[in-house]
């Protein structure tokens, strides 16, 4: 499945800069960054669970929000993107 | 129709500082602020060309992105919220 997740972390303490440098990670090891704190994930229903209990375990939920967004079919033909563009196809072949 | 308008404004100039402050406003003309720079808007497909002409109108598409997701039906039931919590519910009725 395909998900959208998106997150705020306060960073006005340096644990708050911290949480914020894991939880970045974190959704890098599920998905592609599309804007800073962003990112288009394809994961399993098992993934799913892992990736939001990783950062749940995280953030702060008293300063710090975490939204998951589940893409429908043809996710892809309902997403515009204007201006700088980092985001590359999630199922395009990885060539190393 | 439902959109989620997430955005990223270059803010290395005073210049991209008054950029994210003017997408910011004119997002709040449109939608709800859920997180910093994730809106979920309410809008028509008349609304939907304006809205995006002011923000295209305003970024630096060498360093600022717009993302505009186009939600499904029962969109709401496929989101999960997670920690600190802003939004409200986009239909409830406004009490002044």
């Amino acid at each position: 499945m395909y998900i959208l997740l998106t997150y705020d972390v306060s960073t006005v303490t340096k644990a708050g800069e911290k949480r914020l440098r894991r939880v970045a990670r974190i959704c890098m090891d599920y998905g592609q960054r599309v804007q800073n704190s962003v990112f288009e994930c394809k994961v399993n229903p098992a993934q799913l669970v892992e990736f939001r209990g990783k950062l749940l375990s995280i953030i702060d939920t008293a300063t710090d929000s975490v939204r998951i967004y589940h893409l429908g079919k043809n996710w892809e033909q309902k997403v515009e993107h204007h201006g700088k563009n980092d985001d590359y196809n999630i199922d395009a072949p990885l060539i190393l």
